[in-house]
């Protein structure tokens, strides 16, 4: 007997992340499968990476697509480079910064939090203090993805470096969408997502680690406690160069499709608009919306320099059962925005303006919607919107 | 400017895996993309679970896709339900047995390790007396895809629960081709893979674990190492039923695409033909196959009663390049085998009986391209086959 199944409906993807997928994106994932060691897929590896450093803005070899979702790549990056003992300054403003304080306390390290109210930034100057006392690592959210935050780095590098110590980074939400340079800035190593700003599916973890990281890899006396994320063999099998070796070697079987779906969509980001034009993009469309949102009664959570432009935060307007809308948008009209989490439960609306929703079309659909179920008028919404794009 | 990319090219999967993936399921992979606290995503989910429950053949609730290729699965699998000084007996008989000696050594066990020579199966005998020893869990590998080996269960599930211990199986490559009864057999948690016998994209590690592996884990003091694969978070997403909660409850963004993948592919493998009639035509499949080729001078490596239906390994004819002839199979072809691994690089061709492979048609054009290689007529090995279907 043939089970009828729920069938997958189409939604305007406005949330936290996934976002939007464009159609090119998914012909990709659906070209036929190959096997992980067949040389035409070694060419399409070889191309992923090569417009992954582009994005990340980055020149190290041992840059790669990790085989699971974003927080895989949160957890590969502490088991290659926190040891047990590691005395580690972790930064903590949002759900992302608990997670990494978990995961490094986990690991065995001795986690040392710096702590700034969800919503706001952490003053730099705080980090710098706590890494004076002596560090093994500093680890920072770039992109606060539950705050829609963007944490600046400035010093860290230098203040690592003084002291031998790493900097590494979550960049989920930053990667194609807001200002990152990982090479310029110093940072060690970062993981990334691909269903932000990158408009993939999700189940990849971008990476990217320098000749710093990997050297503290190399010192390791015996191996750490990942077999699946270690990446002396991983990049065996991604980056033999880097590995010391000259042919592939086989580690795990690589997610072959999503990583034609991920070389298509960093095709996209790479090669549709220089880098800078599409960060700058986020930038127009992140302020557009907001001040549409803006007319609705909704305000920003993050105040002005310290806003992420690919996550847009803001309390939802006073007086309304914020679930409840946010459930009729999906439900009456396919729109999916994101509500808060944790402490913010309740009292956050978190809003993509991720690659191809930083566009004018799917916000406008957002502020009909949106207007339509709080019984607004869209005209002045929809004129703040567009004097937004024109500025 | 734009790169010209590598194109993908349509391959006849034959090899370890990934295997053949029907068109059905590319097209479920390629529905749009819709958020993972989507309602719609949530029953999809629950679908999932019980096609998925009933290819492990088992009740148990905590059945899911973990969110990383097959070695995710085997690193879920220890991270859970092996803690650092636990004694484990351990089956090492091939690449995965090795592998599975690696993980747990990394989790800190007190490994035990009970050999036999690749390509032969472990008398359960010297598994059982090692257990007589005292043990917390017994781990072997079901289905030992490096040398096309089935290992027998008989008795293990009883020594270890006479001991308080958990049995915990390795089954990437039996899942679905080859007889499996989680429950029946007492198998106390389980992983697999999906680009084997479910003919789906990889990226996903079905698992299954039931309640005596579960009470382990909520007797532990501390969180173990790893965030991402800890069952006590991942449960509150996938079965919040098991996880004691009643609302699903975010941990990390599913891998959306693939999920849509196995639930169409698992729909395959239950609905198409009775579960048992699919291990008997991997049973015919493997073993007309086996006939074929050894008609070409190819002897299968495992001994009678030790095979392995989903994956036969056998001796490349005498006197040939084996490397030679399986790149031009893959290159003149398109069809991929797979080579030896380990001490069986070069003396051995696996290839793939797994689902769709396990049909007459891809094994005649197989046995037909080998014997245009080899130089030799078809005749004698494609009536060999068709002999081995009538049988």
């Amino acid at each position: 007997m043939n089970r009828t199944l729920t069938e997958v409906p189409r939604r305007l993807l406005l949330g936290s992340g996934p976002s939007i997928v464009p159609d090119r994106v998914l012909e990709a994932l659906a070209s036929p499968t190959i096997g992980h060691m067949d040389p035409a897929f070694a060419a399409i590896m070889s191309e992923t990476i090569d417009l992954l450093r582009e994005a990340f803005q980055t020149e190290n070899l041992a840059t790669l697509p990790i085989s699971g979702t974003g927080s895989a790549g949160m957890e590969a990056l502490v088991a290659n480079f926190v040891d047990p003992g590691d005395r580690v300054v972790c930064g903590v403003h949002g759900l992302f910064g608990e997670r990494m304080a978990d995961e490094l306390a986990r690991a065995g390290a001795d986690v040392v939090r710096v702590e700034a109210e969800w919503g706001r930034a952490i003053d730099t100057e705080r980090l710098l203090a706590a890494a004076r006392d002596g560090l093994d690592a500093m680890v920072v959210v770039h992109a606060e993805t539950s705050t829609g935050v963007a944490q600046p780095l400035d010093g860290l590098a230098d203040a690592c470096r003084e002291q031998d110590a790493l900097l590494l980074i979550d960049c989920v939400t930053s990667l194609g969408g807001h200002p990152l340079r990982i090479d310029d800035w110093g940072v060690d190593a970062a993981f990334s997502g691909t269903q932000k700003c990158l408009n993939c599916p999700p189940g990849l973890a971008p990476f990217t680690a320098g000749d710093r990281a990997l050297a503290k890899l190399d010192r390791r006396e015996k191996p750490g406690r990942s077999w699946y994320f270690d990446l002396s063999l991983v990049l065996g099998y991604w980056s033999p160069k880097q590995a010391g070796g000259t042919a592939r070697a086989y580690h795990h079987t690589a997610p072959i499709n999503l990583i034609y779906a991920l070389r298509e969509a960093l095709r996209i980001v790479v090669e549709d608009e220089p880098l800078e034009a599409a960060w700058e993009r986020h930038r127009v469309a992140h302020h557009a919306l907001r001040d549409a949102l803006g007319v609705l009664g909704c305000t920003r959570l993050a105040p002005d320099g310290e806003q992420l432009h690919p996550l847009l935060g803001v309390t939802p307007p006073d007086g309304i059962d914020e679930a409840k809308v946010r459930t009729a948008l999906l439900l009456e009209h396919d729109i999916e925005i994101s509500g808060g989490l944790g402490p913010l439960t309740g009292k956050l609306w978190r809003v993509g303006v991720m690659g191809a929703s930083a566009r004018p079309e799917p916000q406008e659909r957002l502020v009909g919607a949106l207007c339509e179920l709080l019984g607004a008028t869209p005209d002045e919404p929809l004129a703040a919107l567009a004097e937004g794009w024109r500025a």
